[in-house]
C-alpha cells in the first residue's frame, strides 16, 4: 500500500485563519502567537496567520506574527481588492492569499460579480501582490462547484499574472475521492504552477479528499489542527500528515511527535474540545478496552493499533471496563505495582464487568479501590492530615462560609473562614489551621475547564508551598466543585508533611 | 458528481455493539433498549445489540432488544466458539455475526491460531449458526492486513459454509479509497455472496473508505452513530448515509430527518460528546460567522452550504463574532425582533469586533447586551425571570442542596434540590422551576479554565434549549463559582423566555 516515492508534501496551516473562523472561536493577540510559535515549531510550511481587513485587531495579530521571527512562511488571506490586499501588505508577511468565488452561485450571491469581473479582479489582484515583491497564492473559491472551463480559464489567468501556487478550495466539502482525484488532474492539464488543495468536511471526507488531490499530484494541502474551520471543519492536520508518512510514506516537514501537544494546546486556547473518538488525537485513540484488543495489544501492539502511539507524542491506554479481558485489567494493576493471584484476578474482572453492567465508568481510582478490596488489604496512602467534618454554604446575602475539622496527628482542629466564594472560604479555612502547623499556604490553585453538563468533574490541581520554599502539586477530580478543591488541598498539604518529616529524618 | 444508478445500500448499525467498546463508555439495560428503539426508527437494516457471552448483563441487554419487536434485524456478535454462538442463539436474535481474525499478526498474538485453524473455525462456526435455522454474517478479522490469498480462501470456505454476508473488517484503519476499491473489487471476484464493510477511522478515513467499497460493489456498510467505536472510532452514520443519498444518489432505509435527533440521544447516553466542528452533527456543521459566509447564506443558503439542514433535522445558525459581517448580524438581530438604522449596526458590528478582538466569545446575550447599548434603549432588561433568595450548601455528610426563590411575571416560586455538587443542585432548582414554566434545559454548562489564587474570577457560559429546540447562550463572570453559574443560567432563561415571547407575537 501506497507508493516508494519519496515526494515531499508542503503543508499549509490555517488554523488561524479558518480555523479561528469556527462559530464561536475567538483568539487573543496572545492565543494566537502561541499558535503560532508552536505551528513553527511542529514544521508547517506555511501559516496562515489571518485576515488583516476584518478588523484592526486582527491586523495586529498577523503583524505580530509575521516579525515574531517563525520558520514557517507567514500568509495573510485578503480578497480581490486593494484595501484587503493593501492591509495584508501593510503586515509585512511573506505571502498574500487572494481568493475570488468561481462557481455560479457563488460569484452571483456571495460577492455579486460577473465571470468577467472574477475574471480581472484575479487578474488585477495577483499582478498587484507580485509588484510589492510578495509570494502569492490564489484561490478560485467554491473551484469544486464551479463550471471546468472556467475554472481552467481562472487559473490559467492567475498562472498568467504570476500565482505561485493555485489552491483548489472544496468550499462546501461536497467532493469524494474519485471525484477530487478527476478534478485536480483536469486543473494539471492547463496549467503547470504547483497545486495546492483545501477541503472542508461536510460529508467527513476531507482528509481522503486532501490525500487524493495529493494523490493526482498537489504539492500542498491546506489543513488545521483538530480539524476546525468554518461549518464542520476543513482537513484535521495530524490525520492528513501521519496519513502521507505512514500510508504514503511521502514527506512532510512535521515533527509528527508535536502533534498531541499541539492538538491539546488548540483545543484549550479555542474552548473547542476534541470528541473522545477523534483520530490519533482524540482521548482514545489509543485506549482499548474490550477483551480481544486488550490481550493483542498487550502481546504485540501492532495487532490492535496501526501505528505507535509515541509517534505522534502519545503513550497507549488500557481502559477497565465490562468487555475488558483478563490480559488488559494485569496489564493494567502491574503498571501501578499491584500483583493479584489468578483467582484474585479472577474476582477483580468479575467486579468490573458488575460496575460496566450498572453504566458505570471505571475509572483508575475505581479499579483500585476494588482490587484492594478484592485483595483483602488496604492499598493505603500514609496520611498525615485528616479531613473531619466540613460544611460550606453561599446564595444572595449570604458572605460565602466554610466550617472545617481537620484530624492532625490524632488530634482534631476547627475554623471557620468566609471568602469571596464558597472555594475559597474552604481553602482559607484548611490553610489557616495547616499554617499554624506547617505553614503552608495556598500557592496556585487550577481548575480546568469543564464542558458537559452541571454534573460533570471538575478536576482541580493545585500547588502547596511550605515555608522552606518547597513546592507539591496534588490533584482531584470530583462532580462537587467544592469537594473537589479540598481534597486536592488535603492531598497537597499531606504530600508536603510527608516530604518534609521524611526530609526532615534523613538531616 | 456520483451515478444516476439507484442501487439500496444496507446499513448495519453497530452503535450498540463497536460503539459500546468506545473506552470509558457503558450503557444501561434501559439506554440500549432506549437506543435500539431510535435505531430501528431512523431506519437501519440491522442493528448490532452487543456481545451476549462478554457478560451476563450483557447477554440480556441482546435478549431485551431482540424481543423489543423492532423493524430492524437484531444481530448478535460471536467469535467462532460455540460457547459464543450459543449465547447468541439464546438471545433469539435474527442474525449472528461470527468473526475470527486472518491477518498473521492477530492470528498469533490475538488468538493464537494457525491459519488451517482458523479457516476450521470459519466454517464450523457458520455451519453451526445456520444449522440453527439463523442468518449469519462472517467477518475475517483484519482482512485489510491479510494475506490476499490467505483471505479470498477464507471467504471461500464462509460462503460454502453458507454465510449470508461477507463483512471485510478495516481494523486498525489503515486503508486509503483506492487500495479499499482494489481489494472489494478482488473479494468480489472469490465470492458471489454480498459483501459488507466496517472501517474504523484511525487516519480519518472510515467514511471515504466505506463509500469507496460501495463504488467496488459492497451492498451494506457497517456504521455508528456520531462515530463511535474502538478507538477513534467507526465510520460515522450520518455522513455514510448522507454522501450516499446527496453525493451518490443512492438510497437506504435510513430516515435522514432523525438523524440530529438520534446523534444527541447517543451523545447524552454515552456521555461521549460531539465535536462542535463534527460533520452534519456537530453544533457548528450549519453555523456561520464570516462576512462573506453569512452575506452569502442569508441571500442565498447554497453558496456556503452543501445541503439543508433540514434534510438532517436541523436549523442553520448565524453567530456573532469578530469575523461576521454586517449582514450577518442584522438577521441575526431581526430573528429577535430588533431593527436597527444602518447607523446602529454598523457600531454594533463594530463593537462586535472589539469584543472579538479581546479572545471573548460574543454569546447571544452579549450581542443583545451591546445592541440595547447602542441603541440607547433598555432591550428591556425585560427580565421575565428574577431571582430572589438563594441559599446552597455542601461539605461532608452534607448532600448539596441548593433552595431558590424565582420572581416569574412577577408571581414568587420556591423550589429545593440535591446534586452532585452545590453548582449542579443550584441550575436543578432553578431548572425545576422554569421547566414547568416554559420547558427550557440546561444543554451545555461551561467553565473557563480558572488559574490563580481561589479568589480568581470563574467564567462560566451556559447554553439552554427550549422544546422546540432553540438554543440560547449566555455568560456570567464571578469570583464564587456557584453565583456565576447562577446569574449565566439566569440570564440564559430570561432570553430564551423573550425570544419565545417575541416569536409568538408574530404569529
Amino acid at each position: 500500500m501506497g507508493s516508494k516515492d519519496s515526494r515531499y508534501i508542503r503543508v499549509f496551516d490555517t488554523t488561524l485563519r479558518d480555523g479561528e473562523q469556527t462559530p464561536g472561536v475567538s483568539l487573543t493577540l496572545d492565543d494566537k502567537i502561541e499558535i503560532a510559535r508552536q505551528l513553527s515549531l511542529l514544521g508547517v510550511d506555511a501559516i496562515e496567520a489571518g485576515s488583516p481587513m476584518s478588523s484592526e485587531g486582527e491586523k495586529k495579530v498577523v503583524k505580530e506574527i509575521a516579525k515574531a521571527g517563525l520558520d514557517s512562511e507567514i500568509c495573510a488571506l485578503a480578497r480581490t481588492t486593494r484595501a484587503d490586499i493593501d492591509a495584508a501588505i501593510e503586515c509585512d508577511v511573506d505571502l498574500v492569499h487572494t481568493f475570488v468565488p468561481t462557481s455560479p452561485v457563488q460569484m452571483k450571491y456571495a460577492v455579486g460579480l460577473s465571470p468577467e469581473q472574477v475574471l480581472a479582479a484575479t487578474v488585477d489582484s495577483i499582478e498587484y501582490v507580485k509588484k510589492h515583491g510578495l509570494k502569492c497564492e490564489f484561490s478560485p473559491m467554491d473551484a469544486t462547484r464551479s463550471e471546468l472551463k472556467f475554472l481552467k480559464q481562472v487559473c490559467q489567468a492567475a498562472e498568467k499574472a504570476g500565482a505561485d501556487m493555485i489552491n483548489i478550495p472544496d468550499t462546501v466539502g461536497i467532493m469524494i475521492p474519485r471525484t477530487m482525484r478527476q478534478l485536480i488532474e483536469e486543473v494539471k492539464t492547463a496549467v503547470k504552477v504547483p497545486i495546492s488543495i483545501h477541503c472542508h468536511d461536510d460529508f467527513g471526507m476531507a482528509v481522503a479528499n486532501s490525500l487524493a488531490a495529493v494523490e493526482a499530484g498537489a504539492a500542498q494541502v491546506h489543513a488545521t489542527i483538530n480539524g476546525l474551520g468554518e461549518r464542520a471543519g476543513n482537513a484535521a492536520l495530524e490525520e492528513v500528515v501521519m496519513a502521507l508518512h505512514m500510508i504514503y510514506k511521502f514527506k512532510t516537514g512535521v515533527n509528527t511527535r508535536l502533534l498531541y501537544s499541539t492538538s491539546r494546546m488548540v483545543a484549550t486556547l479555542t474552548g473547542i474540545s476534541v470528541q473522545a473518538n477523534k483520530a490519533l488525537v482524540g482521548e482514545n485513540a489509543f485506549a482499548h478496552e474490550s477483551g480481544i484488543h486488550t490481550r493483542g495489544v498487550t502481546a504485540k501492539p501492532l495487532t490492535f493499533e496501526p501505528i505507535k502511539p509515541e509517534l505522534v507524542g502519545r503513550t497507549r491506554k488500557l481502559v477497565a471496563g465490562k468487555l475488558a479481558g483478563t490480559r488488559g485489567i494485569k496489564a493494567e494493576l502491574e503498571d501501578v505495582g499491584i500483583h493479584p493471584t489468578e483467582e484474585q484476578l479472577k474476582e477483580i474482572v468479575q467486579r468490573v464487568k458488575d460496575l460496566g453492567d450498572k453504566g458505570k465508568m471505571v475509572t483508575d481510582a475505581d479499579l483500585i479501590a476494588l482490587t484492594s478490596a478484592v485483595m483483602g488489604e488496604v492499598i493505603q496512602e500514609e496520611k498525615i492530615v485528616d479531613l473531619g467534618d466540613l460544611a460550606v454554604i453561599t446564595g444572595i446575602k449570604v458572605i460565602p462560609t466554610a466550617s472545617v475539622k481537620l484530624i492532625l496527628d490524632g488530634k482534631e482542629y476547627i475554623a471557620a473562614e468566609t471568602g469571596v466564594g464558597p472555594v475559597d472560604a474552604v481553602l482559607k479555612a484548611i490553610q489557616k489551621l495547616t499554617h499554624n502547623l506547617a505553614k503552608i499556604r495556598l500557592k496556585e490553585y487550577r481548575l480546568e475547564a469543564i464542558t458537559g453538563g452541571s454534573n460533570a468533574v471538575a478536576e482541580v490541581v493545585i500547588k502547596v508551598e511550605d515555608e522552606k520554599g518547597h513546592i507539591v502539586s496534588a490533584r482531584a477530580a470530583r462532580e462537587d466543585i467544592v469537594m473537589a478543591s479540598v481534597e486536592a488541598m488535603i492531598n497537597g498539604i499531606n504530600k508536603c508533611l510527608i516530604k518534609n518529616r521524611k526530609l526532615g529524618n534523613k538531616k
